[in-house]
């Protein structure tokens, strides 16, 4: 889809807009419907946000892709994680085979799942020694993650699997948001106090290592990032030319994009999935100024808490396209 | 089912236990699951939940079964509702009709569903001038609620429809919870600051008309309720005979039940739904001690915030029954 890392950067700056007519619609009709106005809450506000985006007085859910992008991290030579990288495999292999909870909650919604391995589950380069891919392996990554969007879906579930990856997370947050490395780091799949306070240094030192090379959104990626974050903004970028709406999952997926956000509005067609359980989410939250549609107290990634989010956008749009209208029904 | 105000009362102090072995059964199966241990939050712990009340190792969802009563209120005489109480009857025909959230909702989940109209939508009395019910009508309520739970269901929804239930449930939660008339009153359907300190003094008045018939449950349920209020009530307890998992509504669901909260355990095997928009919920929520599934700004009952949780209950039994175990998918 991007031919260079100019197209690709060009692409963030000419956005789709939002087609404010058929949020109008829809509100419109939200209020025609046989309830006290406003009383859905925020599944009026979902039907509206769909209604926009997909250009429909009445939108669909009923084509749901799943994407989840899997890959690996060289920062996994420092020891920040507890389990082996080979783990990545294991789990894309259990995705394969329906094992993982993403594939039953694809299954109760009827959504279509597909799982990416980036470059074959080969490492990036250890981000504490400078930049984890090449202009080049990131630019793949991201073309990865465009082609791999089905432009026929009515909406679009972003989720990843890899091994360190939260790492990269407090990373990719906390050169695009600042703080310090504290704030951004938790106990992903299951760290200690120990490992929590070794990630957080290693996260320092990745940043100052790369200092020179944080500018665009590109750089943050290309030096703190991975395949599957590089993935995630591609798939993110191409449903936005397609009105595709995005459901993003936890604070991986979120954190994953967290280099776009500085282009403005970048992130308009989004909706997150649920609060993660992991300490960085909140204030990630904040800055991409987002609520959260659940918060379940998961932390498990691979699409899981937008997978169950589904659901809650569908009631959003059975709601929407089946109600009767206060005339149809003959209400006072 | 009840015979007796006598034999009502007998059922809240015999309730069926909660069954240990099963959720230690579902628990281990759970940290068995291709995911690090407790990663799916809640969905972990309403799986375990369903398989405690159902003895299941693998708990069902299919058969779930969503009713909603509704009934008129003696005190919309003191203009506390913006709306008159025939919108009841033609809610109910919306109902019937398929037009109403609720059938959109039961209907992407496949629930069975049901609407039953107490009294012929014939209203209570005026509960500022003395008890809102006989004995005999009260109990004829709690009666018909509890017959008609099928007790084939894998769980049970419970929801409502009465103009003027905002106003019997904050007096409910007065009696039941003590704190301040306003406390427990909010904009209801749609009342604005004036009809919010009409509803207040309503609510204190019925509180002190009935002072010296506020003791037991029952009594409280018939000074200060409905019928559709007694009909909830009768089915949550029917339900916990039949060890069918209860998906409570919102506001005005839980206040239905609040009389009933004196009654040590009596709650185990109910699930709030959600946190509704009216503003009593939160302090209800903390006095049955129960955290929500959901947070949707939803205020519109009918059981339609139930429906939409059921979709993460059906999400974590897919999980718990579907997942490979570390052993099936050969993973360290």
């Amino acid at each position: 889809m991007f031919n260079s890392v100019k197209s690709f950067e060009k692409e963030l700056v000419n956005l789709t807009s939002p087609n404010a007519e058929y949020h109008q619609i829809a509100s419109t009709r939200q209020d025609m419907l046989t309830k006290p106005k406003g009383s859905l809450g925020r599944l009026e506000e979902i039907a509206c946000f769909m209604a926009m985006w997909q250009e429909r007085e009445f939108p669909k859910s009923e084509e749901a892709q799943v994407l989840v992008f899997a890959g690996n991290h060289g920062v996994c030579n420092q020891g920040v994680n507890p389990f082996p990288q080979k783990v990545t495999m294991q789990m894309v292999e259990n995705f394969k085979r329906g094992g993982a909870a993403i594939n039953q909650l694809a299954l109760q919604h009827g959504a279509k799942f597909q799982v990416v391995l980036l470059a074959g589950g080969e490492q990036t380069s250890d981000f504490t020694l400078g930049p984890a891919m090449s202009e080049k392996e990131c630019l793949e990554a991201i073309n990865f993650g465009a082609n791999s969007v089905d432009f026929n879906s009515d909406i679009l579930l972003l989720g990843e699997m890899g091994i360190g990856n939260s790492t990269i997370s407090a990373a990719l947050c906390l050169a695009s948001f600042g703080g310090k490395a504290k704030d951004w780091v938790g106990a992903g799949t299951g760290s200690n106090l120990m490992g929590i306070e070794l990630k957080a240094k290693v996260v320092d030192l990745a940043c100052s290592v790369n200092a020179a090379s944080l500018g665009s959104s590109f750089e943050i990626l290309c030096a703190l990032g991975g395949r599957e974050q590089a993935a995630i903004c591609g798939a993110l970028v191409a449903a936005r030319r397609h009105r595709i709406p995005v459901l993003l999952d936890g604070f991986i997926a979120c954190s994953a994009v967290a280099p776009l956000s500085s282009q403005k509005g970048i992130f308009d067609h989004v909706l997150v999935a649920h609060k993660s359980a992991e300490l960085g989410h909140k204030r990630l939250l904040k800055n991409i100024d987002k609520v959260p549609i659940l918060d379940l107290k998961m932390r498990l990634g691979e699409g899981s808490g937008a997978a169950v989010a589904l659901a809650v956008v569908k009631s959003a749009l059975a709601c929407h396209n089946g109600m009767a209208t206060f005339a149809e029904a003959g209400l006072v």
